[in-house]
């Protein structure tokens, strides 16, 4: 068997990045595919040279909740590539900066129905540089903890971001951790 | 500093589970929030008695790609409870079954902007006990790759999905095989 693409007849939106794809399906079915078209998104497992890793707190409304995260965010027209937009993500964000920033990992949210793509990154010897720079509808406490503890909190399912993870998840296998 | 909630001022549909929600910030300011209302997600790291992972290719029209996939998918009014879920959609997309299902994992998928949560289970000893049972719209092809092979796919962002590397995590967690 082979897994054939659907073919997309007609697309309109319905807000803003929300697009609906008359599809059909290899079976001759017609569809309409529901689409998110997002920018690239990023996020950083940044650590300081004491191994503690850098955090936000912030309010997220889909889940309705308070949560502890990853700093990262969303490709803009400011940045040329995926690296510029997690070092602008990170400063904005943290005021943190670091000199040593690896791409770790490259994947999709969700294939179903997104088309953008999350990229990892590892920042080492992280340092605060500057205050926070955030928009006006954003509000974000900077906290940090030890590695290990945030290790601990991905496994216990404490960090709650599955996105943040897959990042904790691509850190360890780049200092071969998994076994 | 505390971080605040938003405050929902009023709520409306745009499309099926589209949901715009008006909002007071707390610092006073009025936005628009963009929810997506969705059913909570499984999804499931399926081993063989021969430590072989089933998985499913099929094409995703958020990426208009075929991609390689642990089985899983949204609850509906079937499924008592995710377990339930995550045994009726591996049984349905692979024919496979397993009398040893644990819960490893529990995050959001987005809570930026998603309501639901995403359930990772680890089904052991899994057996083929029936045919594909798929809805008219779904075309998957099941595939077994050794365990081995699947973690390094997933330490190299080859396992496409990124809710998928973090069940990887999880099962990898629950192994105790994170050093």
């Amino acid at each position: 068997m082979t897994i054939k693409p659907w073919k997309i007849l007609e697309s309109h939106f319905i807000h803003k990045n929300v697009r609906i794809d008359k599809c059909e399906l290899p079976n001759g079915m017609t569809i309409d595919g529901f689409v998110l078209e997002y920018g690239d998104w990023t996020t950083v497992v940044a650590l300081t040279k004491q191994q503690e890793v850098v955090l936000v707190r912030q309010y997220r409304h889909g889940a309705q909740k308070v949560i502890l995260e990853l700093p990262g965010g969303a490709m803009d027209a400011r940045d040329e590539n995926p690296l510029q937009a997690a070092r602008r993500e990170l400063l904005e964000e943290t005021g943190y900066a670091s000199d040593n920033i690896i791409q770790i990992g490259c994947v999709s949210p969700n294939p179903a129905n997104q088309t953008n793509l999350i990229y990892s990154f590892l920042a080492l010897d992280a340092e605060k540089v500057s205050g926070q720079a955030l928009d006006d509808t954003e509000d974000m406490e900077v906290v940090l903890k030890p590695l290990e503890k945030v290790i601990t909190m991905a496994k216990n399912s404490e960090l709650f971001q599955s996105m943040q993870v897959s990042a904790i998840f691509f850190a360890l296998a780049y200092w071969d951790r998994i076994q």
